[in-house]
């Protein structure tokens, strides 16, 4: 097995991570889900994970708690930041600093860009960003190929959907640099207002092949491997109308798994709204509630890895 | 000892369960009182309670997190639904699917008929009724049928009075039901604006002898082994002065006990105002407390049983 | 090794600890910290702090959970009572003996004086101080004066300034009452509007040396071993103008610390707003981050001594 690297790191950003790291992560999650929950109780006895959420985000937020609870740590923090009166006057700095003191890893979420990285500077402990400004949502990407690695077998030579709002979602950046370092065909898919941000996706390698579309055509599902959906928010409409209109052309259905590959890949990052219809949740195309599941044991591996040089 | 039928199992509504489940998870309680921390912190080392509290319950999240903890476990999730922005838009059944990825006990408390036994099918782990609708609260129902068994030695042959609000609280359905399936006489006291609603019990076995009072007379006093007291909400009275008359009757104090039986066990599900006297708190018949320090044990026995086929 | 004095006790008041509590304290906080993780999470396993807090605290909060969970205990509670409508309208009393029910030791913050010591008599278990009225705070005292032993090395032959707003900060009380116990010298530097309240320290023995000062003149701070630094709050100004002024005069910064010993540690109990420079911070003078990290061991070593009469 090779030697682990994310011992004592931060993890601020998908695009510090290689494809090897990738395959040291994939490994322990595998093997991590084969220890007993008493064996697995052991890795972080006396262990603390000190959380700041300075957005809200309950769903990282209790998927870290699990991870860390399943391998037998504690969480402990601020899951507002706005609810911390005492915390009012301090600076960004100190309050980082303070929480590092009572933590052995320390999760932040914050809408700043850069401000996992600042973190990381200050921090006595290895800091993970749980989401922070417009781009950056690293363990969201790692679950994220994880589970289609698990779906598929293999990450090359797949042809990967990235459906919706693509221009506001974080997590469709992160997971965009992430795939970039294999060899996938990625097809963009959105409503011409909500086109990814193309200066936040120049430093993507060239080899990387990406495509973009505004409908999902009978051309395009035929070639997808994996259709990964985010949610479309009515806020980012100003007509109610043209938001109805999008909504139903990218809704994902019986309608679209009949005219895509038989074994496509349905992923979601949730929650979800109106993007998947509950309809298809009993085929074995949806994979977003197991893709749920592959977080918490993913960060569960993570957090090991991250907590001992031989995590078990 | 009998096979453990709690084992994977939802704990919806108190009628699903036989008196030979009640004294199988009685003698578990009794038995986990015997068993040093030590020994308890290992029952469920790296387990999880998840719970989603759709109703704010405090002294319910605090009762199932202590006996969670005091058998190793972790407790995570969402004590008010309402400060969880991020679930908004979500429906209930994606909350409920996705809190039981990251669980190995779902605990929900929720304000409708059926919320319960709705999730157990949706979740992928065994559900906990924390409370829900008008009627019921299955393990509030088991501890306080537990207490009555410690203080009295016995169920079967009892004279039981239940005192108070008896149409809105959901505790006094559960008990009623749990109790039916013992021999007891039930003695339901309350003013006449909060009689009991006869739909809701209609179920009943007809054995059940049960009895409808609007005073504790002395000829009452005098048949009681126990009273069950429960609070009487102000905000049910559109008149000040008839709350007042009627919070003077059913006060349990000095007097009261004085024209009790002797050995008379009171009982409260907490949180009281005024309905007993504090002044009593240091007498023998005085149980209440107790009871709550009961419902951590009989709730760590409860888990364990249904995280463990053999419990420990 | 002296007999463990802190083991089932309750934590109320500095004023109730001798300088040979101090030195079994300390001592035991020196070697948790030889404690291997797996070791130290050993400790408490099984156990539980019961927190409620009628103030925010969350520095307080977190430093404490921190201290639990790295002896392998766990904490719930309530972080903040208004949010617990449950609780509404039942008497502290009754509070405070259910959260003892449910735990093993039992934190409280609380606006009133006498709030802990009245807790502490109705309580089944142990009660911590968090913080309560004008004066009391005796963890932080403790860790206060243990960060001054770890830097200096000794207490005794001191000369200890303790600057800012000395009114209103109960922490401040504390730390004199604790200190007493020593033979230092005690520099209270403040505003004249800031001056410590005589009436909350007649108690001090004579013994003690006081000297009031309203600036830090070059005599005194070639005077001082160890600076305290307190929060000077601008709601305590009616007018802007004097609070910058006086914030100005008290700021420690390069300055004061080129005018001071050169060893001189300055310490703050967090969080600070503008009384410490961040330009120092870096400076081996500055310890008051390595204060805030000894708030979790003392507190570790604390709720050792308190559940085990052998605490490891």
């Amino acid at each position: 097995m090779p030697s682990n690297k994310f011992f004592n790191r931060s993890i601020i950003s998908i695009r510090d991570f290689t494809i090897d790291d990738f395959a040291y992560l994939f490994d322990l999650t595998d093997k991590i889900q084969s220890l007993t929950s008493n064996e697995r109780g052991e890795i972080a006895k006396g262990l603390i994970l000190g959380y700041i959420f300075y957005e809200y985000s309950t769903r990282t937020r209790l998927s870290f708690e699990s991870a860390m609870a399943s391998i037998g740590g504690r969480s402990l923090g601020i899951s507002n930041i706005d609810s911390s009166s005492i915390m009012k006057g301090e600076s960004y700095a100190d309050t980082i600093k303070t929480i590092s003191l009572y933590s052995d890893v320390v999760l932040i979420r914050h809408p700043s860009d850069g401000s996992s990285r600042y973190a990381s500077e200050i921090s006595d402990k290895p800091v993970i960003n749980g989401g922070s400004g417009s781009e950056e949502h690293p363990t969201q990407a790692m679950l994220d190929i994880y589970t289609i690695f698990k779906e598929k077998k293999r990450i090359n030579g797949l042809s990967i959907g990235i459906v919706g709002d693509l221009k506001y979602g974080r997590t469709v950046y992160s997971l965009i640099y992430g795939l970039s370092t294999y060899d996938v065909d990625i097809h963009l898919v959105s409503p011409s207002v909500l086109k990814i941000r193309s200066e936040s996706i120049d430093d993507i390698p060239n080899n990387i092949k990406m495509f973009h579309h505004t409908e999902l055509t009978d051309d395009l599902l035929k070639k997808l491997d994996v259709i990964y959906v985010t949610r479309i928010q009515r806020e980012r409409f100003p007509d109610l109308q043209e938001y109805k209109k999008i909504q139903g052309l990218y809704t994902i259905d019986e309608n679209i798994l009949k005219r895509s590959k038989p074994d496509v890949a349905i992923l979601h990052p949730l929650p979800r709204v109106d993007e998947i219809s509950p309809s298809i949740d009993n085929t074995t195309n949806a994979v977003y509630f197991k893709q749920a599941s592959y977080g918490k044991e993913l960060r569960s591996a993570l957090l090991s890895a991250l907590l001992h040089e031989n995590p078990f």
